[in-house]
């Protein structure tokens, strides 16, 4: 994957065009009416309501100007119900680059991260966001290309320095907060975990999902997945942990919501995440909330990456574009490549069962026939059925 | 669906804005750095090598002109291996509308479908075409939205005139044809299937596959699909059917090619189809030929759509805009929204396994755990894990 990483370096789409998101490129260079119809057919946004945007609170967009990163606020509307009312969740993200140089004191670069999301979580909090989610190891820079062991350093077990910085956060702001970090275990013989801690909104440790499913050409776990259903008060009501890669799985799982963080999309991967993504949010007919860091992170020693390529000491640029996707295949627009950001978006709730009912995927999968399909294709002597032309042979 | 059917006739994208395909549509309102930009970040021919086009002969896209078929070609290249030789495999897609109006004896409108395919046909197997696929039901207008029973005096045995007509040109062209047709079964009490005729590049017939799956927002089963896997003759080897729907099926079975053949794509839906399609390519590890059938059909007697909205005498506009996704994310240019079409693309199947080794799917994939889930999702004493917050009925 390093060639193309390298490739991003040499046509980093940013430094191309210098534009903020897709979306903008899109919205800056085209015609009205020509934008609405390339929206429209990209995003879906006649599959459900039209995507209206939120006004948040002036302290908010404060904030985001003050200290410089994206804000953004959209709400997915879903058909008004006779027996149920609107479950509107405000979901918010926060994708972040990390704040001073890796040479530094890992202590440092630990509390100038913790120092510069600070006003990105009160914006959210201000915004009245019930459920925050952070990008993956947001604690750290993503060492993991270096291969060194010593980043494991910034290892915290589950009630670490990190929870305990973003507990305050959610006991103020009543908001449920999703942290993923690295987790040294030391009931498990000290062993690391790629993990996220889920804290409730009485800042209170709910649980943690430890990542299941190794991707290679990530280099490392690609996502973790959760789902929240809130109550009319918005406080935190369960959680189910399951795997995006077990898409089986997460598709039998209920669920309304499901937070993935992933690692980084490498510019030639947007479309890959961007449509696995969105895929997620239809087949499942859930919210499928997509995280990415942001910024080009140097390490003091050049590394490989296993293509043959001169050692370089940066894993490409991780370009943010965080966004939402829900289960009428439409989806926000995504934040800045460049920047910090938050993106703030309402979701009914309401809007997946309605979809799961107009089309009804789960009625007409085939359960019985993938578990048969499945146990059968385990098995070492597992064999494909192949119907072979009997004039396979035969010159033409 | 049929709200968003008739919003369809509202606003039809492309009597919006004239435009062809959302390909041109970009291309025609972008500056050429912009819209290589857009076309990278939205297609993913970054990921792979870049789309070459292919030169077709004179008389292929002579034909195009004088019918006034889209004709349009395209390369999917693979790295170059060291054990193996590129294996590449030309496939056409044709998508078409009905020849006459629905008002017409029922042979007539069958003739004059299969008078107007045979230029197209020509154009296709002139082109070197190895594999053809036909849109589903080709062979008759889309009158199942009518509930009518009469329309199935449409359906034919296996080995009717349909097969009959395409036999020829699969022997003539030594080319393997996919024919999606409504099936009347003899064998079986008469019963009608949703059948797709396999026939093989020496006139015979190798097979066919019935839908498995239904899905209900489409009033009727969606897909087939097909793998062929071609000799270095180009002649055809062997095949497997699966559906698209059972994903996990698919993503177990060797196949290097999915034909997908879907009944038609709602404008609403473009963006459903559009991801899902891609999708399986990715996470399958495939190519996905997507085809759509094109035009208005108007029926003698309106109908209503079960949204209460007033009967009306079409289903709305069917856009074409067949297309062929890759493993590497990367797809092709779509076909017209308006006019019949022949897409052809010349696919190594080398990029598929490259593409496994490269992202590893397949490798990292827990067949184990789902296959465990679903065997116990299937019962229906099934509940799924659940995690509450002890916290669960404190006020905040």
């Amino acid at each position: 994957m390093e060639k193309s990483q390298n490739g991003e370096h040499n046509d980093d789409a940013s430094s191309i065009c210098g534009y903020d998101s897709l979306h903008h490129l899109l919205k800056d260079n085209l015609k009205p009416h020509h934008f609405q119809e390339v929206n429209r057919l990209l995003t879906g946004l006649n599959c459900g309501k039209a995507l209206e945007t939120i006004a948040l609170p002036d302290s908010a967009t404060a904030l985001s100007v003050e200290h410089g990163f994206d804000i953004q606020a959209f709400h997915f509307h879903a058909d008004k119900e006779v027996l149920r009312e609107p479950r509107v969740v405000r979901v918010g993200l926060i994708q972040n680059s990390i704040a001073i140089p890796t040479t530094s004191h890992f202590v440092d670069q630990k509390k100038a991260i913790f120092e510069k999301l600070k006003p990105i979580i009160d914006a959210a909090g201000s915004s009245g966001v019930n459920i925050l989610c952070l990008q993956e190891a947001w604690m750290m820079p993503f060492a993991f290309c270096t291969r060194e062991k010593r980043w494991c350093e910034f290892a915290e077990p589950v009630d670490g320095e990190s929870t305990k910085f973003l507990q305050s956060f959610a006991l103020k702001y009543n908001m449920v907060i999703i942290s993923p970090i690295l987790e040294r275990d030391i009931n498990h013989g000290e062993v690391i975990w790629n993990t996220a801690v889920v804290i409730g909104n009485h800042g209170n440790i709910i649980g943690i999902h430890r990542k299941v499913t190794f991707l290679n050409f990530l280099l490392l776990l690609l996502m973790q997945k959760y789902f929240f259903q809130l109550s009319n008060e918005h406080t935190f009501r369960r959680t189910i942990y399951q795997e995006l890669e077990t898409s089986m799985r997460a598709h039998i799982m209920l669920k309304e919501i499901l937070v993935t963080l992933y690692l980084k999309q490498h510019l030639e991967r947007l479309p890959l995440i961007y449509v696995m993504a969105r895929n997620a949010a239809i087949a499942n007919s859930y919210y499928v909330a997509s995280i990415n860091r942001v910024g080009t992170e140097t390490f003091p020693n050049p590394f490989t990456s296993g293509d043959g390529k001169p050692a370089h000491a940066d894993f490409g640029h991780f370009y943010g574009s965080s966004y939402i996707s829900a289960p009428d295949a439409s989806c926000t627009p995504s934040l800045s490549r460049n920047r910090d950001g938050l993106l703030v978006t309402d979701m009914d709730l309401n809007l997946c069962r309605q979809y799961k009912d107009k089309w009804g995927f789960r009625m007409t999968a085939r359960y019985e026939l993938y578990a048969e399909t499945l146990a059968q294709y385990v098995k070492p002597e597992f064999e494909p059925q192949v119907i072979r032309d009997p004039l396979l042979h035969k010159r033409s």
